[in-house]
């Protein structure tokens, strides 16, 4: 059975995306893209990490991932990737309202979800069929998951930048024990993996 | 003159301390030690980051790390290191009340300061001689200093666990860039240094 595992971008105070997160600005006000400047403007130096996290079988999201800031999105939205969103395989979307699964180009089929976390990761290991599965945010998403006890490695890619307003990752988490596995850096981003212990 | 930098113990969701910080539980509830685990079991493996912190010419506190969940200390209260506390030089302690200096063993002087931050690094840069300043905390008092801008270098050590609850690093700091300079780690913490951009 694959490993259940997520690959977060935050700052050094803890944030992961700011405040008015919506379409337009899928990271929120005064982040933009900064937090994910290392995928994006130097993916060779940073390909090992980038590898990873595409290598899973599939992908766990919230609605506020697929849709920000929208609540509860018309049924012609296909999130904010454009044709080709980044996965390349199966996404499974929480949420609370039915729909049938949106084929996307290049590999990437957008599940709706209504029964929660649990359910969404069945579903996604049913699909994954034995690779790992990616949970890809947001942090609220993040966080239910770490707080069930469902994650087997946590993956903090740490930009050097205080933001002082946003989302927070690990709110409301209680405590969990890591083992950090791996920590290697560059000028733009500190990868550091954790094994979360049982 | 010399640097002006802090080395804060941290978890991964970015505490310092836990909830309840006194004098016999300096750091709080559930917290204890362990953040600082890596100091006190395994100097050895941490010997060039600890020798780092003990070279600063002068520290700077904040009243509540001197003397921790009590408020206005008694004017007999020497801190809650016992006779040798571990700076070996002059610290410079944050406080609302006149106090004469405090000698204690092993070379450490408490001078208390009722002038701010400002005059603090004013005492201390003299007192230091050119040599380093070092912010020892709290995490209110290194947030005074960043929110400043008067940090020039910030060392995280970060203990794999997530606390979930305490006193939290960078509350109420807005926008500041850093550079990381280094990065490494083991089993028991993650050593990050970023240095201040002006």
């Amino acid at each position: 059975m694959g490993k259940v595992f997520t690959d977060m971008a935050v700052s050094v105070d803890g944030y992961t995306a700011g405040l008015n997160q919506r379409a337009d600005a899928p990271f929120g006000d005064g982040v933009g893209d900064s937090l994910h400047a290392w995928m994006f403007q130097e993916p060779e130096e940073n390909a090992a990490e980038i590898a990873e996290i595409v290598a899973a079988g599939a992908f766990i999201m919230g609605r506020n991932m697929f849709s920000p800031g929208r609540g509860d999105w018309d049924l012609d939205w296909t999130g904010w990737w454009g044709p080709e969103p980044p996965y390349h395989g199966p996404v499974f979307v929480l949420t609370h309202h039915e729909r049938k699964p949106v084929v996307m180009e290049g590999g990437t089929t957008f599940h709706f979800v209504t029964g929660g976390i649990e359910e969404a990761l069945e579903q996604a290991r049913a699909a994954a069929g034995g690779a790992d599965i990616s949970i890809a945010g947001g942090a609220a998403t993040v966080n239910q998951f770490v707080a069930a006890g469902l994650l087997d490695e946590i993956r903090l890619h740490i930009t050097p930048v205080l933001l002082g307003r946003g989302e927070r990752l690990f709110e409301g988490v209680d405590h969990v024990d890591l083992t950090p596995v791996s920590v290697r850096g560059n000028d733009r981003v500190t990868h550091v993996r954790y094994v979360v212990k049982r």
